[in-house]
């Protein structure tokens, strides 16, 4: 319980962060790629695990793929992501659909920890989160009953820790929709794909 | 309520002249790269633009990303589309759940409506669609019923589109699919890749 | 029917030996593409068709898409395949949905099924399936009931028989949701993207 509620602190610093940290203009330029990249392999305040260590984020060793599947295939400078779910400090899922067992809210919390879980994959696919370009795209999948209509406010927990981490190269195009149920009821699933800068 | 008139018009015009051209073969040759890669770079006849204009299609200004994600990210020249939805004239998105609220003739509009909202997207991000090589692959989603099983011919409504703008290059690997819900009721979102042709 | 009962025992042949091979390390290093890769163009012992011949499998004509849309379009190196359901050897396709009409031991059959419907879909496109270099992403969508909750399971019909076909290239990372509806009544529908080595 002790650890659940420092995590929880934790979390809800992170929020706090995050959340200091909009986009003021969402117009189309700040796709740019050019100028994510440029930054990308020059920039040397770039450092996204400092900045966990700052919002109190500890990563933990991904979970293991329960089947002929593995957690990340690289091809070229592209690495996809297998889905992955909501795992909390003692290793269970957030179950439930938003909607009906979960509030929006607690929907938000489950994006962020599948956040987290995604991160944790990456520490262990790159060794060093510096490797990270860009985060280029998100499907980010709500268990949610057929009416519930908030799937980008759930979707945005995942979304706002990428951008609190890697900052402009967290930005990442985005689908956020409800589907009709997911593995052990798990509350959201997010699957990505991220570019990664070339090993010289 | 003229304008929405004109636009229906035009929807109207454009649904006869995309469907005056039926994919006459649908032989898995015809996904050739090559042959459509070849044409993309020399073809003095490839104008999207100029088809827009006949098809009497005029674009907009794309929604704003409403958090922290962006319209699209380019990798290489693969170009990452977020999740767009059926923008009607007036600003508003065409809402309700295929098979209860909406017909499928209903569906297919929201198809319609959301390609020009991603075309628009590529206007924006591409400033020529002439830089469009080829629609790689697209994500149809359609909120629907659980009953519901034409979800192909709700989703002929995007791709009959990328098609009347750009021919050859327009056809894509597709999936469409069932979802139990959508942001704001939506009835229709797509998501897609596009190659493009790189900047010398 | 001599065909049917000939093809289902085939299936149960292929599904024996699959389940033969679980993956023992699970590791997140099992993902490292130089490994896959660098065998990829120098194993003399890749041969997936011998592999399909010695599980008894026969691929088909892949069916043509009803639309304006291909069966796979080729980026670069990577292959981005349409969505496909499971067909099945008379040409009709195994329907119903999973937790309601079928079971879970059925949904594994359809997506075995599916993978079929796939590796039919890449001979077709690639001539020779010794071209596919890493089975790199899969998205398994299962037509399930909204509280079904083991559609890894489900999926594992897909990645099964990539395993068994393809070894460690087969290997993919795979997201296994539950959707709301899918064409046609379709238990399960999968697309995939493929990493398929150049053509020098």
């Amino acid at each position: 319980m002790r650890t659940n509620s420092f995590v929880l602190a934790c979390m809800a610093i992170a929020l706090m962060l995050s959340c200091g940290q909009p986009d003021p203009e969402n117009k189309p330029s700040a796709a740019s790629p050019e100028t994510a990249n440029a930054a990308a392999e020059t920039d040397p305040d770039f450092d996204p695990e400092a900045r966990l260590a700052e919002l109190g984020i500890a990563l933990a060793v991904p979970s293991a793929p329960v089947a002929n599947y593995v957690n990340a295939v690289r091809s070229g400078n592209l690495l996809f992501l297998a889905g992955k779910g909501p795992m909390q400090a003692d290793g269970t899922y957030l179950t439930g659909k938003v909607g009906a067992d979960l509030t929006q809210e607690q929907g938000y919390e489950a994006a962020r920890l599948t956040a987290i879980s995604q991160l944790s994959v990456l520490k262990a696919e790159l060794g060093d989160l510096r490797k990270v370009k860009r985060i280029v795209k998100v499907l980010g999948m709500v268990n949610a009953t057929p009416d519930f209509t908030n799937q980008p406010e759930v979707i945005n927990g995942f979304s706002d820790m990428m951008v609190a981490v890697f900052g402009e190269r967290g930005k990442h195009a985005r689908a956020a929709v409800g589907m009709g149920s997911l593995p052990r009821n798990i509350a959201v699933e997010v699957e990505l794909v991220v570019e990664v800068i070339p090993d010289n």
